[in-house]
């Protein structure tokens, strides 16, 4: 790993991973990012973990091959159903959003329960349920389909958003689970709506971001020693899909303008 | 054309194409028909037209090398985009959701005001535009590309969906088309919550499903004189993701079990 100005890949399935890769920008300023966004098969968060697979390997050698000497793994469907087989298929350290947001949502409970909400396949692949018992934490994991697309739609302070926010976390503060005192937002897009969620939640109950605590583990490994002290980022954006999409959606999720995105076919 | 048993691909990009291939076996029981869902790349509602193109190519190849004499593209997004790309690529005939669907839009408005629904991608290719146009209709378009989910996460009679459906459609019915006495279902997804729209609309207004209006244009030109009459339909079912949910979701929109999918893998 370069002690000076390192190149970071990041990878996601769509626009959701630009939540980390602003948090990453606001703590390791001085960097090289290479955002991949696999707009073409997006979601994955409904599809198998075999497809998942092979999509997110092609993807992880486009990013090696183009520099990166670490890769962020900045979807959490793809952290959870194929950060193994990613590991396996390059050759250079791999960050996950999984484990970060599992390690800060175990920290924050006192109560040692904790929710989580995620998409389909995520929840499927128990990911978050295995890390937070591993932890000690007794975890409940809630599928919310219909947040993305919501989110997409643009309706991230909605009355309609809220109500469906409302409906799923009030099946998943039951059952044993009223007093968890922790939501892990196991999903790149939801971070847009963490005020709405906040409103919903109980009051005792703390929100773990996990592009924040991804974050913060990659500026650890980077040894970046005073985060967001100097620096300007190198941005550069790939995409499998619309361009133009790309950029009028990206900038909602990044906070800020992009410039430019190149068009990538990938081969299956 | 055989005149005594045909055998007809349907294509979609996943399950929505389902209420088409119903319909078809109602009209038209003593078919063969091969399903073909691109599951591992849904949805194509809200991709490109190169990349909704070069997908729906591979899926209509695949058809005809498996004894399709006859295409149905149930995919309202990939007719809109793809039609000329996939009537060039093979070489059995191929019928498209959108010009059914137009024309009995238009046999259907007494005022020349059609209002059509569908995802993004439709709306953007003005597809349905065009077509009502060339028959003297005035048309507007409007996207709802939540309505899709929530068909999918199984809220077709919800208070949400229903709230959802009323602010596109408010959308929808104002600007000059408030007496738009006709409104299209633009995406094969939409039939499902048709009784939900019904109470939606404004009362004067009839819904035309193209999923009814494709399955009416296919029993015509296979000259099915007495639609419904006889026969046992052959159904085979082919996915290119998980053929467990495949099975799970598809059987709503089929509305009736879906016993053996196999799975495909497609290249590029």
């Amino acid at each position: 790993m370069t002690q000076t100005r390192p190149c970071i890949g990041v990878f996601d399935s769509g626009f959701g991973g630009l939540t980390v890769l602003r948090e990453m920008i606001r703590l390791v300023p001085d960097a090289d990012y290479h955002y991949f966004g696999d707009t073409a098969r997006l979601p994955y968060g409904s599809k198998s973990a075999e497809t998942v697979s092979r999509y997110a390997v092609g993807a992880a050698h486009f990013l090696e091959q183009h520099g990166a000497e670490m890769l962020v793994i900045a979807c959490n469907t793809a952290s959870a159903l194929a950060l193994d087989s990613i590991r396996a298929g390059v050759h250079v350290p791999v960050v996950g959003v999984v484990e970060p947001g599992a390690d800060r949502g175990a920290d924050a409970s006192r109560d040692k329960k904790v929710i989580v909400v995620a998409t389909e396949a995520t929840v499927s692949s128990h990911a978050y349920l295995k890390a937070l018992q591993c932890r000690g934490i007794e975890a409940k994991e809630k599928a919310c389909p219909l947040l993305v697309p919501l989110v997409e739609e643009g309706w991230i302070d909605h009355k309609i958003t809220e109500e469906v926010a409302r409906i799923y976390l009030e099946e998943a503060f039951s059952d044993g689970f009223q007093r968890a005192d922790v939501l892990v937002l196991g999903c790149t897009h939801y971070p847009l709506i963490k005020p709405l969620l906040q409103r919903v939640v109980p009051q005792h109950v703390a929100i773990v971001d996990s592009a924040e605590s991804t974050a913060a583990v990659v500026a650890q490994k980077l040894r970046v020693s005073e985060p967001g002290k100097e620096g300007k980022p190198g941005l550069q954006f790939f995409a499998t899909d619309s361009v133009e999409k790309f950029q009028r959606l990206g900038a909602r999720f990044l906070g800020q303008p992009i410039e430019k995105v190149q068009l990538v076919k990938l081969s299956e």
